[in-house]
């Protein structure tokens, strides 16, 4: 592991580093901030996983989430959102290929030997940052935006007792039924569509329902509402009976001026699971 | 005036707009936070100036500084840090030209035509959003970071009676007595340094003082220190018996991540003044 870069802020340490992936066979980047309490020793963790276009930087340095983190003594996780480099594949359009791994191991070429998103941060990254830093592996909760909203939510419900919370700001929430989502899952998983299922919040939800807090929020003027269709996810979650909450913020849309805005309750909804 | 972009942000709205300027004899881009107040009536007004190699967006996305101006019911200025555009001169360094302003009226080739940024943020651009927006121009703040920390100090000591209070993060508080100044002035200004003067914080303090509140942040780990000099203006303000509060911040760079760790004090101490 290289450091990038390490910024003293809010009494604590925004780092940038880089390592060579197992997952997905190649460099990969992370900002981990840690707070002063680090110091002394492991601390709770809070996982954030970005949306299209995004790498590690995006919400690192635009979604404000430090500040809060710090107040409750929490660890922020930013992963990058899928391989990159020489030799990685890729595609002209913004939603595939690298900036779009959609938190999913591939199968299907080109993209099969690196787009190993989902066991990038369900194992490779974790054996990382909790053998490198003061981290408690017991005390882990999950967030994300638009894409990234998708993986912590199909995460959180995929790998039952990993996390304390979920929560996610405008997630993708049924991709399987929608242009965000059903170009990606048959590029990197193929045409058979009991394959994508684990990647689809909505139908994990009926399936398999969720035993941890969780908190969604999305801009009732969100741009690409339409792609993230929160109804099918509100409506599994109440068919299911899932204790959760669930809101539209009026008039906000998709950017990260929304995420920030939220921040706060965010980080206050996973310290009370991380703390509790 | 033309409307770039405006975003649902902390209940007000963050809005990006361009304008014609008649001080710079270009378009202009700017940013303008307004809190929910201001649909009830003119709000008070902090003007935040940027640094080297910035335009209006950086502070805006990076430095966290919205969230504390809704809590204050306190809008939010953000100009651009020179003028820009086909037809403006320019050089090929980061620190002179367009991106590097330094808020002076230069009076030299090539760049007397059209950088007259004290002229824009002195006039020009409050003409415009006094006269657009619900902002009260009794009861306005100045902030800043680095070259923007130098214009808001010099602004402020330029302007008797137009600031209730002035602060800085890592400010270049020494101009004529360094590489980030020297280089500049000499350029925009010409070689008579009597011209200088009122574009040096630390000389203007020592001629004519300041009778506003102030505030000053600076990293101990600040990688250009050197070139900002605290040391300078803080003798300055100690000389003149200046009533200010200056704080070396142990281990925090030049970065954005300082300056969001501290907005929430600055956001504060100006709202102490425009209420008072």
């Amino acid at each position: 592991m290289k450091t990038v870069s390490e910024n003293r802020c809010f009494g604590g340490i925004q780092g940038v580093y880089t390592h060579s992936s197992n997952a997905t066979g190649c460099d990969m980047t992370f900002g981990l901030f840690l707070p002063e309490e680090a110091q002394d020793g492991p601390v709770p963790v809070l996982w954030y996983l970005s949306g299209l276009t995004c790498t590690h930087e995006n919400a690192m340095v635009k979604a404000g989430a430090q500040g809060w983190a710090a107040e409750q003594g929490i660890a922020l996780i930013f992963p990058d959102t899928s391989p990159r480099g020489e030799g990685v594949a890729d595609d002209e359009a913004y939603d595939l290929g690298q900036g779009a791994g959609f938190y999913v191991n591939a199968t299907e070429a080109p993209w099969a030997p690196h787009f190993r998103m989902w066991d990038y941060i369900a194992t490779d990254l974790p054996e990382l940052v909790f053998d490198a830093f003061a981290l408690d592996p017991e005390r882990q909760a999950i967030t994300g935006h638009s894409m990234g909203g998708h993986g912590a939510l199909t995460l959180a419900m995929g790998l039952p007792g990993r996390f304390r919370s979920v929560s996610a700001f405008s997630p993708i929430c049924h991709p399987t039924n929608g242009d965000w989502g059903r170009k990606q899952l048959s590029a990197y998983l193929g045409s058979d569509e009991t394959k994508w299922a684990a990647h689809d919040a909505t139908l994990t939800m009926r399936d398999k329902g969720l035993d941890i807090p969780l908190l969604i929020d999305t801009g009732s003027s969100d741009q690409f509402i339409d792609l993230l269709q929160p109804e099918a996810l509100a409506e599994a979650v109440a068919a299911r009976r899932i204790p959760a909450t669930l809101r539209l913020q009026k008039g906000y849309d998709h950017s990260y001026f929304f995420v920030s805005s939220f921040m706060e309750d965010h980080v206050a909804f996973h310290a009370e699971a991380l703390y509790a």
